[in-house]
């Protein structure tokens, strides 16, 4: 699957099903991107995703000045579910939530929730502006799907209505909580090498990290009573909300996640 | 420690020794920044520290257009050494880099060295400018100390110098190897619960992260014969040069550094 004929110039998300001989249309900024950023001409071969399909090889049909049309040519890869983790974050500044955004669906999460709550300094959540970002990152990423991203919505709500089979992490460096390491090598039955390959990365699970100033103390206590919340710490520096999630989404993935799988296709 | 009657208005890296009733001149752009940012008064108590004699509160004792000065007054923190891991990579672009020592600041790293590789994009380094921002990370996020930041050099120029006993996790989705779950679990001593109190974490380590095009075949051939170098999955997705970093970092202080301590100084 990694020779040399099967290199593609870009790899672009789309809506449409995907199987050999569909024709795809593609909307102006990306018609634009492929003609005027990649400078592609017609015949040259991307590889396209919808989330459902698996990952094809497509062939650009025809294209103008705003419009672009492809022709799906063989599948390269199948669809396979990722690790089902949902963070849960409150809004930054529109800097760090588009870094943020983009880390954490390269560290391959399955939904972005913004939830607001007492201290979140940011008031309005631009909910377009997080999809495009996060299927950008997506693209980019070599990803088989695009995470959800959720309206924001109080944080309270958010836990009213939550699942219970879901674990939520909770990263807080005001309660007295057990290190991350710790809980997650007890949900990956003890720590055995390779947890990633074999431990509970099937569950669902969950990180929430507060704003910038953190949670409420009302918030935490609030939290802390409920039955699928572990309020983990993050060792001994203060980290930013954006580090926080990160550091956190890492560790997951390496140690429940998928952090033992190796890339699908690599050039060598 | 932790009662209202030590809160400190904000956070300065100084060079100066600390010891009480010494007196501190500060800068131009730092005594703008207590005056006209923060808006401090004479009197203020912040907290200072140098890297060397732990974190002293300090009173704002005059301060004028351009200039302030300082009082020490007592110790807050003994100096703790921290974690001896440091971070070389790849030069990237501007507003990635400022963010990749920023977040490597917050995830505890010794020294961030710049290293120039094949295909690295980005060939000058602002090394004033690295050093500013992990000064800024470092008052932000509580550290006692600030990383070094080394000079850009080849990066077979550091391997060429390179301690013998420091052993090197290079990140790189080409080569087959191990995932980084399993060696730094290996290295805690088999993974037990509570690794970052107890494993491997007074060694020293140190991550490499390639440039965005990754590392030439035959630079990664070259790192591989290195007896102190260990080459590391990530996982199945291509991550950025900064978020492998991120990933990687994260995941050795869990696992293997600091992960376990709680913050000095909680707010409740």
């Amino acid at each position: 699957m990694s020779d040399g004929a099967d290199r593609v110039e870009t790899r672009l998300y789309v809506e449409e099903p995907l199987q050999a001989g569909a024709t795809l249309g593609l909307d102006h900024a990306r018609a634009h991107f492929l003609r005027a950023v990649l400078r592609l001409k017609r015949g040259a071969r991307i590889a396209v995703f919808n989330g459902r399909d698996g990952e094809w090889a497509a062939r650009l049909d025809a294209l103008g000045k705003g419009w672009a049309s492809l022709v799906v040519e063989d599948q390269r890869r199948d669809q396979e579910p990722g690790p089902d983790l949902w963070l849960v974050f409150a809004p930054i500044k529109r800097a760090r939530l588009d870094f943020l955004v983009e880390k954490a669906v390269e560290l391959g999460v399955s939904r972005l929730q913004p939830a607001m709550s007492r201290h979140t300094a940011v008031s309005r959540v631009n909910r377009e502006r997080l999809v495009a970002n996060a299927r950008e990152a997506a693209e980019q990423c070599e990803r088989l799907d695009v995470p959800e991203v959720g309206e924001a919505r109080p944080l309270f709500d958010i836990m009213g209505d939550w699942p219970s089979e879901r674990r939520l992490l909770v990263c807080s460096e005001r309660s007295a909580a057990e290190p991350l390491s710790v809980v997650l090598q007890a949900a990956a039955g003890g720590g055995a090498a390779g947890a990633g390959a074999t431990g509970g990365g099937k569950d669902p699970w969950a990180i929430l990290v507060g704003p910038e100033g953190g949670f409420a103390r009302s918030e935490l206590d609030g939290l802390l009573k409920l039955p699928f919340v572990t309020p983990v710490g993050l060792g001994p520096r203060i980290l930013r909300a954006d580090t926080a999630a990160l550091f956190a989404l890492a560790c997951w993935q390496a140690f429940l996640g998928d952090g033992a799988i190796r890339p699908a296709m690599r050039e060598t």
